[in-house]
């Protein structure tokens, strides 16, 4: 019989978190206990750590996205299990769940099958209480900015260009596009506004670039939050805002430590949005991860074109950090979907589709081994999956010097990674010349092209007015040596989400660019961006159920 | 020298929380632990005692506040510290403090001087995380409400008759009023709304109420949320919210366990606000304190016409609760103020003022006696106070053949609530004749009249066409058997809050009433109640900060 997530996780037998740290040699006394599964790791333990070499960083992407799915999460929690099987002193970091988004579709999960972490409700519940922190700030800043505007606006601030909004960490697509500060002169000042879900915010961003508390303050103050009418930047500097805001993450910067079902340590810390934001979890959690283990295994949101570009150029960049491998997740049958098979046909040996789908495989090679860094492909074995099939993958990928690795992690866990495990263990060892892509001193536009053409083969780029007025305003306050965040659709290369496997000789298209100052990101925005869910018509939420027990129903 | 609350919370060593538990019988198996000196009790503790008999309760109330300050929950402290000294079993519980407000004025504490809980940094800011999850649970449901009218609206929902609010956890007065579902027909239905700060939420009020997962869902799937076209009540329950909405409560519903600085046992669960809610921390955390400990002293909101004719006629009704003693807590100062003096000219002997003001005690001593408990009166002592204004005091209170204690419990913890703790050992023998003030089965008007001339000494009741047209609604509903949950101003006996001391002949105007049907209230309001404080002209947030080792300052 086939178990759900849900059922393998509940009938986990965990370690108390207090072993599962041990095997990495930290001291109960290092962490702080949330029950006994759960803990954060603390400065001491930073302190005592922090000159030691780092272990092998490896990260883990994937082809572009499919209905078909890829296994992302799942690999990078098998591959460290195999990497364990062999004996391999390893550790991973994921990114943390947002609780409110299970209330719309079935919740979260991390991981799946035989690769999953746990305790699983936990973590996509409230866990250690990191995204109510961040929510709070954010709107602590959102309180004082509007508390400023109705005690007198000293700095002068224009109501009409707040640009900083609220958030909250649920679907709530009535928050979108709010009125605030009305009911007349007691109740502020009205004016346009809007809630985000938590995980866009800034503030999530900062904090997973952030590696002390004095960086996350310095961060903090440089956020954008409005314009004066005369044309000038107020900042959550000006209010004064960062150290209330630093209170209130103090303990939400710390990263958490959990375990995959086979107890590997699993730093679970931070998840910003992958397209107005970076994507990846906590630079903190992955040094701690470098210096405590042998090889450290993370993974990076959407497909490579956008989470391993802003790993490379963002996080590796912010972090000084040097990656000695990258993994390439795909599957036999979306590879046959960006062939151009619908997903209710992909029964069946297709040759012929798989080789039309593989070119997209092929650019995220190309753009991997563009960062100098050694390539493993991945692939998440399926039943219907033919031998035919699996030897076309191996062939086209051998063309380019990249190893296959057939992976069966869902099913049988760790066991299921050695395969995987070995092709990294000889990658990690070869020749490295790992680089970002541009250099931060170009201009935007140049950064911009750079990325367009070399990482999603577009022919040219295309900006509009409105893009081309926010570059001006970017310029203007001397922000152009920023690091370039893509907000682009996920299921495409190119900026056009019905562009299936390698799109060529496409125009780009820059509809929009904003500051992130704190988090030091010029984004470029290319399609439309969704930074506020909304519930479907039957949401989860009116089936989930919880008995006397506490035992949940309904939420996975 | 004389150090500040936080300095003397700081400088505490606490023990562990296991260690403290212990002091009650409680095993390490049945407690969840967040961090050294919080945890959480569990379901399997209660299992196990839930068939004992139960400790004396003592509730510690305060005259009508002044400016001057009383020290109710300092000597909820204290008190309990002297009993220790004494050698008894003793356990308190106390509200928890709600985030927010402390970035507006100076936060929190919880007691002062040493009479404290700790650990005072983490109580006060994010603690356990239930505040967050009760924000996250109402939310959830305002934005359940809000999918339902965009997707369709099936229930036939007036928007213009939606009374749920949405909440957070910050002074925000830009929130009052809300439009929300703005930006077009994609994004939900225009309508008015706001926000109230997170004590003020009606689910805060349920979970201090609810005994069990079972009982919460219940109680939240009433809430009464809109009103259809027809005006039928919409509930909770009829959007199959209060499962998911358990989901996000159901660790919040667990009593978290700390200590005072003399290492008393010391639950800290739940915060209604004392004006719309009953102002008393939960049931469970009370009952799981008078099945651990021989002796159990807790607080309720404001003065005794507030908090403790809720606590006896809401709270001890609803848990069926039997106090054994009362304590009513008074300065020398506060009294004076009561006579009419103003708080910047309370230094120096005042015989006449004191004289003047000794009736606002004496008002509280009958309605205490009125319910048939033990009464005993505490000063905290101040330098200032003379022998003859103490000899006052005792003499009026021995006409009601009320005990008076004096306490220094801020200067000296428990040393200095001996006296207290003796006088309370005897009344807690006494003879007691409990009984809540009225019949539920009474109409509301009958019981909010019972109130007013009993309690507030009041000659008569007026009701406004609105609250006269709430009644009616309420009765058409159903719901006149419902307790009364009485909204007035602090600051008098009367709904006047300049009338000071003892206030007669007045009479008292309802102005709205409420339905709070998951709590079981109906709300009389006699003033304008603020559910939503604003932040200062100079919040303290401006000043707050932390070091690079997460030291705060500015805080407290």
């Amino acid at each position: 019989m086939m178990l759900s997530d849900i059922e393998i996780a509940r009938s986990a037998k965990m370690k108390p978190i207090v072993e599962v740290a041990a095997q990495l040699g930290i001291d109960e006394e290092e962490l702080e206990l949330y029950g006994k599964y759960k803990a954060k790791v603390t400065y001491g333990l930073w302190n005592r750590i922090k000159d030691r070499p780092d272990g092998k960083l490896v990260l883990v992407t994937a082809i572009t996205p499919t209905p078909a799915g890829e296994g992302k999460t799942t690999t990078t929690v098998g591959l460290a299990q195999g990497l364990a099987k062999l004996g391999k002193k390893v550790s991973i970091a994921l990114r943390e769940p947002s609780l409110g988004p299970s209330f719309g579709v079935k919740g979260g999960a991390a991981g799946g099958g035989y690769s999953q972490v746990v305790p699983m409700e936990d973590i996509n519940l409230h866990f250690t209480g990191d995204l109510h922190a961040i929510t709070t700030a954010h709107n602590l800043l959102a309180a004082l900015l509007d508390n400023h505007l109705h005690q007198g606006n000293p700095l002068n601030i224009d109501p009409r260009r707040v640009v900083f909004r609220r958030v909250i960490d649920l679907n709530e697509r009535a928050l979108r596009y709010v009125n605030v500060g009305l009911g007349g002169k007691t109740n502020g000042v009205p004016r346009e506004s809007g809630f985000d879900i938590t995980v866009a915010s800034e503030v999530m961003a900062i904090l997973c670039l952030s590696e002390s508390i004095k960086e996350l303050k310095e961060r903090l103050a440089q956020i954008v939050v409005a314009y004066t009418y005369d044309g000038t930047a107020v900042t959550a500097g000006d209010l004064n805002a960062q150290g209330s805001m630093a209170v209130v993450l103090k303990d939400a910067l710390k990263p958490n430590l959990v375990q995959t079902l086979e107890h590997v340590p699993a730093f679970v810390h931070g998840g910003p949005f992958a397209n107005i934001a970076h994507g990846c979890n906590s630079i903190q959690a992955t040094k701690y991860g470098l210096k405590l283990s042998d090889y450290f295994i993370t993974e990076a949101g959407f497909g490579a074109d956008l989470g391993a570009e802003k790993f490379f150029d963002i996080k590796c960049r912010e972090g000084n950090l040097h990656p000695s491998a990258v993994v390439i997740v795909a599957t036999v049958r979306a590879l046959k979907m960006h062939g151009g098979v619908a997903k209710s046909e992909l029964t069946g040996e297709n040759l012929e589709a798989l080789s039309k789908g593989i070119p997209n495989l092929e650019k995220h090679i190309e753009n991997m081994q563009g960062f100098g860094v050694p390539v493993v492909v991945a692939i998440n074995r399926f039943p219907t999956d033919t031998e035919a099939e699996l030897k076309l993958v191996h062939e086209r990928c051998a063309a380019f010097g990249v190893p296959v690795a057939l992976s069966e992690i869902w099913a049988k866990g760790g066991e299921g990674g050695i395969e995987l495990a070995e092709r990294i263990l000889e990658a990690v060892e070869k020749p490295n010349s790992f680089h970002p892509l541009y250099d931060v001193a170009q201009s935007p536009k140049e950064k911009i092209e750079k990325i367009a053409k070399e990482i999603y083969g577009a022919k040219g780029v295309t900006y509009t007015a409105q893009a081309e007025k926010d570059l001006e305003e970017i310029h203007r306050l001397g922000k152009d040596n920023l690091v370039i965040c893509m907000a682009k659709t996920q299921a495409s290369i190119s900026d056009n989400p019905a562009l299936i496997g390698r799109p060529e000789g496409f125009e780009l298209t820059v509809r929009e660019v904003r500051l992130s100052a704190g988090a030091g990101f010029i984004i470029a925005i290319t399609g439309s961006i969704m930074t506020m869910p909304g519930l479907p018509k039957v949401p989860a939420a009116m089936k989930i159920d919880v008995d006397n027990d506490g035992n949940i129903t309904g939420l996975f």
